[in-house]
């Protein structure tokens, strides 16, 4: 009854800035999620995908990034917050792609200098995940004063992080899970 | 294979005002939703609630509406946007309840006496669905100019408007049945 | 040169919850405001207006209350963040007004029980003051694990936050004082 | 008493898709704004900037450009929305920039190829606007259906728009005025 294949879900690194502590959670999160019994991953650093800069849109995708994105069954996103938005790269790379999103899971990390754990990145990122056909999960993973959570080496520092990312994952993995039954068992309505 | 029990999909109509052209959407959302084979459905109108206002969240519900919401298993909203956010009696409806929710799918029908078809009230709602627990699906019914849209007596004057709640209802009912799978079906992660 | 009249600032308290801890904040904001040369506040309660339910808009407005809001310069909103959302009282009473609102300022207090200081809801927030006419300041005061920072008598245990409101009413002040001479002293273009 | 010297407005163009409509909304906006009394502009094409994509921030200006948004006493922005989103490389340049922002005025023109006037990527804009420490209008520019309001040369087909950007125009000075007094005259308050 149990469906036995293991989940796709990759980490994207959602900046190109120089020194950027994003990197230390998304090796994190990436180490936490392969753990988790029946499901697989990637780090797509955006930093290394092949994406001009003149144009936007499904016309200049990544090939490989795009089939990666169409193999997957569900998302995390680590995400700084830059002036209470999303960085300009991150979205650059996202409306790349369409349909390989569609109907599929994404949970978000964000991640902030200050107390409030990119809450307000994931805010700004809610409506764009639903136009992609995301359904973004109702917990999330909030990394606050990021500077002071890993040393330079990217050692975690603070241990509860880890504990609070369980919930997280738990959370994606039912959502990737249902939403995979969907795509592959549900008819879309009355067609 | 499919599950043959019918869906039940009430239909909130989410303003008190009086005049409220919101009221003529509701109706001709409500007489759609049940065209639809295996779909149940309820009109709830929040000016018939029993909701005080001098107190907030789940200590003040209304036991007939909770149980409506415990038994759905995907809603429609009908939203005027004011202010371009959403009304406050709406928000104190629904924030009494929580667990009510969790899981299940939500369509929103946005009106506007204005070009924009909710369009606002649409996003304002997006995180509050998501802390709900709801997933917001990604198509949604946007009805502009409402009062050209109805004649006096409720009659739909534009018949495209029907056309269109069709692709909102197949997206709907989608989601209704694979959340239903999920909460029914796949266990919580790890648990 | 400088204008020597007091600028008038009232708080208001958006929440009719039981038990709240927002009061015990709209409590301090108001007493730190009042202590600022040059301003007067008024701290007003959105339990006790007089604005019914069965209705909404500017129908519906409490008398006194748009006449406070005519007479203002400039408001503080102290807000707890109910579902990632406003609470909806609030939202229903703040919908009663609009140009008794044009061009003044507004500085938002969130309040929360968890880490975010009320991030959140003032960001579900922006859209709506907007549209009324406000303008929001970047400044913002953030009460978070609010039910720790008060003792039960509403005395405030963590004087860090006196210190930060300071930089949030300099700002506050700043915008009302620049609105009042917009309004007063600069014709609306090419009028 | 008046102030006489002209308010500096630039326009940015707010993508670098090829093909892209905006350009005609961006060329419209800047013919129109020049043609108020007392306005300077400049037209500014994001894709012509210099901003590297490798880093984020204020470490990567386009001197240029910060010192053309150093002198702006206002903003527009042209922005077509890309998944109810803003698009990346706008937000990237814009990020590059911090207190050449501060306390000045922006309007938003939000383009799209749908009927809604790009209503949903100027709410996603919000937040952002505001910790960049602008002040965004309560009017807009909404350019729908935006390949037929202009033939392939980019003249504009539909005359409406001219009128609509009045008001927008009107706003805008007003604000900018307002906000030039404010930076020149008023004290911080406190320091």
């Amino acid at each position: 009854m149990t469906d036995a294949r293991p989940l796709f879900i990759p980490v994207i690194l959602g900046t190109t800035r120089q020194g950027r502590m994003s990197e230390h959670v998304a090796r994190l999160v990436f180490d936490e999620v392969v753990k988790r019994e029946g499901v697989e991953s990637e780090l797509i650093d955006i930093r290394e995908l092949n994406i001009p800069t003149g144009d936007a849109g499904s016309g200049i995708k990544d090939a490989k990034f795009s089939e990666t994105c169409m193999r997957a069954d569900a998302f995390v996103l680590v995400v700084p917050e830059y002036n209470h938005g999303y960085p300009g790269m991150l979205k650059h790379v996202l409306d790349t792609n369409l349909s390989e999103y569609i109907h599929k899971a994404v949970g978000i990390c964000g991640v902030s200098a200050g107390p409030f754990g990119g809450a307000r990145v994931i805010q700004n990122l809610l409506p764009v995940m639903r136009e992609l056909g995301l359904v973004t999960i109702f917990w999330d993973g909030n990394f606050s004063s990021v500077q002071s959570a890993f040393d330079a080496s990217g050692k975690l520092l603070e241990a509860a992080y880890v504990r609070r990312l369980d919930k997280f994952f738990k959370e994606l993995i039912w959502m990737a899970r249902v939403l995979r039954h969907g795509r592959e068992q549900v008819a879309a309505g009355g067609e």
